[in-house]
Order: C-alpha cells, then structure tokens, then sequence
C-alpha cells in the first residue's frame, strides 16, 4: 500500500509508493565523472575567459590573476540583469517588470577535479563564508527582495560546465516556493507559538528513523514527506531565521556536515548528479521568529515527468526511512 | 532586458529572457520516434498482456480481443490502489493516509504508429470522450477530490512506453497546482465577479499577439506568462468548470484543435515530446461560477533545472507572442 503524506510546513502532500520501493541499485544511476579539460574557463590560469571577478578568496596575485581559492564572478549569461530600473507597469489584466536583479557564479575551487565531497572541510566552510558575503552585500540593494543560491551538480542537474561552482540569484520577488514554506511557518507560528521546523526537528530527533547524521550544530535528515528519493535537509540546530546570520562555528559545522552528506551520496548512490539549495527568510521580512534557514540536497536520481510539475504532486519511490537507513549505515572513513 | 512577468490566474511570476531568445532551431530538439515494436502490449493482437480492460470502444471482438479503437486499462503498476480506505492519521506533527486511489491507462488507438497529430479529428475525439466517461465513472466514488488526466508523449517527457496512451488518476486530495489556479480565480471572482480566464481570452481574442488558432468553440493561445517555451492552451470559448460537462459539438471542436496544434508542433518543433494535461474543477467544489476547464500542452524543450522546480521560479527562454507567432504561421495542409 502507498502512503500519501503531508509536509507539515507548506501542506504539499506527497504520494510515497511502495509499490516501486526503489533502493539504490533500482535507479538508473548516471554518475558524475570529472575529466580534466584544458579549455575549462573555471580553471586556474584561465582567468581571462571568464567575465571580471567581483571578489575572490586568493593567498597571492591580482585580481583576475593565478593565485586564488575561490572566486565570484558575474554570470556571463545573466537570467537578470543589474543595471536599470524595475518600471512596474500593467497591462489589461497583465503585471510586468524589467528584468532587474543580480545573476552571480562562485567558482568553489581552482581545481577541475575537486568536489564538495572531496575538497575537504575548510574548502567548503569558505564556500559557505562566500555564500554568505555575497548575500550580505547585495542585500544592501533596496530592490531585491530574496537571493537564491543553488548548484547545479552534473548535466543531469542542470550544470552546463563541469567544473564545480554554485550559483546566486538576487530577485525582485519573492519565489513561490519560498512564500509557502514561510507562510506555512507563520500559520504554525500564530497557533502555536513555535516553530514549526524546531518542532520538526525535535521530533525527528526523538523518533530516529530519518536521521542521516549529527553533529554540534547540524542535523541531517530525510524530510517526513520528501518530494524526491534521498532528498536531505541539513537544519541547524540553533533557531534562526537567516543562513547569513549564522556564527562561524555554525558554517564550519555545516561545512563538515555537507562534505560528510555527500561522500555519503557518492558512495550510496554512485556520484549522482544533484542540486543543493540554501534556504533562507526573505530580506525585508521579519520572519525571525517563525522561520528557520536550511540546507536541501537532492539528488536526481528519477526524471520528473510532466504531470509532476504541472499538478505539483510528487510520487516518491523511496520511502524517507530507508533512504535515511542507507545513508546512515554507509560507514565512512574519517566521518 | 529580460522581463518578469505575472500569471494573472495563479500569481506565479516568471523571467521571460530576451537574453536567451530561443527560437525553435536553438533548442536541442530531440525528435519522438515511433518505430515497430512486435513485442508492445499496447497493439492489436497483443491484448494478454495488459490487465483485463476496464472499456472498450469497439466495433467488433469481445472484451480483450482484437476489433477495438480505444481501450482503457488499470495500470500494471499503479501508484494507488482502488481497494480499501483511506485511514487518515496523525503521528505528531505529521499527517498521512493511505493511497487509495485510481491508477488507469487510455489506450489510444490500436496501431502502433499513430499519434494524436496523426490519427484523425474522429479518433482523438474518441480518446477526449473516453476521458470524459471515466471521470463521471469516478466521480461516483466519494473517496476521489479530483481526477488528473494527462499525457507523457516521448521518453524525455516520461513515457515509459512509445505506444500512444494518456493516464488518469483520482486522487483523495486537490493537488496543489489545481488548488491554485482554482483559488485564484476564486479570489477574481469574489473581487470582479467575472470568470478571470474569460477576462483573459476576451483580452487575448483583442490583442491577437498570442492567439495560435481558433475554430468556432476553442481558441488555441500562448498564456502570457508561461513557464515553458511553447507551452500553449486551448481554452472553449463559452465559460464551464469541468471538461466532463462540454457539450459534445465542444469535444469535436477540441479534437480539431488539439490535432492542428500538434501538427503545428511537430512541423516547427521536429515532433517533440510533450506533456498534455486538462485541468478541470476538483469533484465536491461548487466551482461554476469562477473556474473554467481548460488544456495545456507543453513541449519538452528544455531541461528543468534543480532551481526551477526548488523555487517555483521558473526561466523561459521564448517570449510566448514569439511562440505564437512561429506556431500561427506554420501553414497547415488541411486546417
């Protein structure tokens, strides 16, 4: 028998089937295999073929020079653009505005092969300390109302080059997504007082099932009704409401944390593609005490067919407790 | 300058990108091919293989057997099952029910090479009112909140099987996409008292910009923030919540459309997979006043990316009135 189940943050229902009950070796796995290409725009030394840098984290050398561990640089591609003015206008019935927003790529690090998995713990505590710079200084900009930071990881995810990098997007709107997980927290926050995803987790906590790993300040988990096989949500044990207010030793827990998560995903699932997305309160809003910033990765192990995202209702082949089981007993070396 | 534009029904904001401006030859298009398979359990002769059939539309043969047009069967792996009850249940903070539901296959024509762009104004009109019979059969059963209809034609837009088939499913719930489209209107309605999506052909039928092609009850359009290049709806000119009610010189009307548009599809997009959907009002909703049925069909051009489908935020790379336009000039024997 399926079980329909209900996310209890933003109401989505969500059919888990057990019909299929996918395990790992039931998926068509496409594992994300690094070669080394010399051409790479993204590789050290080749500075000069990607747009001008907006910062960079770099022991030696100029800007846009050899010499650096990570740097950001503007999408050569951008979905928005910065310059100009967002000249809201109507149309009959219609809403428009100028494409007007911030489109940004950070580079993780100089190295083709290097992964979030492999790079080690202090390489991705400085993807995150980047992450959170950039957010903080476009947040400055009184137009934008969210910044999302996503990768892309693997064709399969979305990723047009190979080489590991993250992305950000500072709107003018809030996304959809993000409106009902913060509307959702504040319906569970006027009857409760609480917050919704500290009750989560304090429940998860005590039940066990769905716990991937822990450690000081992270717990990773497979969330009660996940819309896809082995998505995970890293949270914060710390109540807050914004990824960019997190203390220094939240991002190197989370750092070890995330590099953990994913070597565990390699090992299990053969090097998937996946996307991972930083979820945070929106900039103007006052959510502090309702919602709490987390981490989801997901990875793309089913294609999503097109009644999926046209219905928004999810069929789910693995059930949240055994993906957390697999993930949990894959035993790591140095974790 | 890209623009951001708002679904005047749902509130869903897209980024129409002119930076990208895609038109059909800059897509990778990857063709559906139907080639002769002796061993599809959805042709002629090979009805053994399938569940026993739920209907037929036959002029000859009894149940299973050869002489059919159309055949509707359970799917072999359902997500739901019909038997049992739904148990609604708490654990803590969580909600979960069984997945009692419907799960079934509409076999669309017997020979293997057809398509719905293919085979005839008589067959796909036969196809649209065997839908139609199957969801006022369902409706019947006051378990089911409201029954999907839809289609994966091609393996990227997930077909599992190259034969040519819809499927249905009644669900316990109103999936999400429907509960927003359906409370949108709802909110117009309780504002203007006028139906939104009569508001928005009305505008659209004076504009002309994204108008595809009409006939006397049906009107083929770009919606005006789409979140995929070349989606396009077909919307029946007189106001109605549910497919299920169309008259019949309407079905005949929206099998003429449906096949020009398919046609057009395939001529300027290389037969590309696509994903069909109707949307109708949910079963128990008094929705008369303010919903009106409706079918959308969207090509799989592009690759749906982790941030699309994480923040309900979506990137179209084609303006829709360019949709519209290369969709309208395709010139068409016969239409």
């Amino acid at each position: 028998m399926s079980e329909l189940r209900k996310d209890p943050i933003t109401g989505r229902w969500v059919i888990i089937s057990t019909e299929l009950a996918r395990r790992p070796s039931d998926f068509e796995l496409d594992p994300v295999v690094l070669s080394p290409d010399p051409a790479c725009p993204f590789c050290e030394g080749n500075e000069a073929q990607t747009p001008a840098e907006i910062s960079s984290d770099r022991t030696t050398g100029a800007a846009n020079q050899p010499g650096w561990q990570l740097r950001v640089i503007p999408n050569r591609f951008p979905v928005l653009r910065v310059e100009g003015t967002l000249d809201r206008e109507g149309e009959g019935l219609f809403d428009k505005m100028n494409g007007i927003g911030a489109h940004e790529v950070i580079i993780e690090t100089p190295r083709h092969e290097d992964t979030l998995a492999t790079m080690g713990d202090a390489a991705v505590e400085r993807v995150l300390r980047a992450f959170r710079d950039r957010v903080l200084d476009l947040k400055k900009d009184s137009r934008f109302r969210y910044v999302i930071i996503f990768k892309n990881h693997g064709r399969a995810a979305g990723a047009k080059l190979a080489h590991t990098c993250s992305q950000l997007i500072a709107l003018p709107i809030v996304p959809r997504e993000v409106r009902e997980e913060v509307d959702g927290a504040k319906a569970h926050y006027q009857v409760k007082e609480r917050c919704v995803f500290c009750d989560v987790l304090r429940q998860e906590l005590t039940d066990r099932r769905r716990i991937v790993a822990e450690n000081t300040d992270m717990v990773a988990m497979s969330p009660y009704a996940p819309r896809f096989p082995f998505e995970t949500w890293i949270m914060p044990r710390r109540h807050r409401a914004r990824f960019e207010d997190a203390e220094p030793h939240e991002f190197a827990s989370l750092a070890r944390m995330l590099g953990d998560l994913l070597r565990r995903m390699d090992r299990m699932l053969e090097h998937p593609p996946y996307n991972l997305l930083i979820h945070t309160a929106p900039v103007a809003e006052d959510a502090g005490a309702y919602y709490h910033w987390h981490v989801e990765v997901i990875p793309k192990l089913t294609r999503v067919a097109g009644f999926e995202w046209a219905t928004g209702f999810y069929l789910n082949p693995t059930a949240p407790e055994e993906a957390a089981q697999v993930l949990r007993d894959a035993r790591m070396s140095g974790s």
